[in-house]
């Protein structure tokens, strides 16, 4: 099976892709992440968004331990084909791992960082598998 | 005047933090591009987006070649702070170098990315100043 359309994309020096995570039905950017190639392979094999994780430097089944999956929808390339974005259903409705819908919580108010999202579950609660 | 706004961001290693930009009308997720902490300044300070381009390594105000300035109407930094989300007012609507309204126009159908916006405005036209 070819795979020119794994080839066509522009991977960076260190074989990754920055990924924004879209929601489809609120349109809610919910997250930007990475992708190596083998996780771009198993996010359409899966239909389940997977990432790679910088941190811990290995492939990053979203919502593995937190049951919260993301359904792609869509995938998009931008023009320059060296960043993806994913239109998904976030299953629960949390995508961050503070427990809120988005990882964008943070505002710009008057020259300080305000937080205006609630966080929907605890932590704890998501991750005391 | 105190810039702890701009220390609280978690600059990557060379100095640049990943920007995603959304159109506030839409919700079109528009393009992603980077800043350096002076273009985050100039952003705030001229209320439009200012980026850093990696290719040519320096300043780039979006639109001053093309007249597409996008304005900005808020600023969101994300759970790790190290991504913006800048939501913005696309001039001309047209955020694309190719001409279209957004980056964003490859789409992922059977294993081949099919070009699925039409150019809104010849990027000869754009940029011919």
């Amino acid at each position: 099976m070819s795979e020119n359309w794994l080839n066509e994309v522009n991977w960076s020096e260190d074989g990754l892709i920055p990924v924004v995570t879209q929601e489809a039905s609120s349109n809610l950017v919910l997250m930007v992440a990475w992708m190596d190639r083998n996780a771009l392979k198993l996010t359409i094999e899966t239909g389940k968004a997977v990432y790679w994780s910088r941190t811990r430097k290995k492939i990053w089944h979203k919502g593995e331990e937190s049951g919260h999956f993301q359904q792609v929808k869509e995938i998009y390339l931008d023009c320059d084909k060296d960043v993806l974005l994913l239109m998904v259903e976030q299953v629960g409705g949390i995508a961050c791992h503070t427990g809120r819908h988005s990882c964008f919580f943070n505002k710009l108010e008057n020259k300080q960082w305000a937080v205006v999202a609630p966080v929907i579950k605890d932590p704890k609660e998501i991750y005391r598998k």
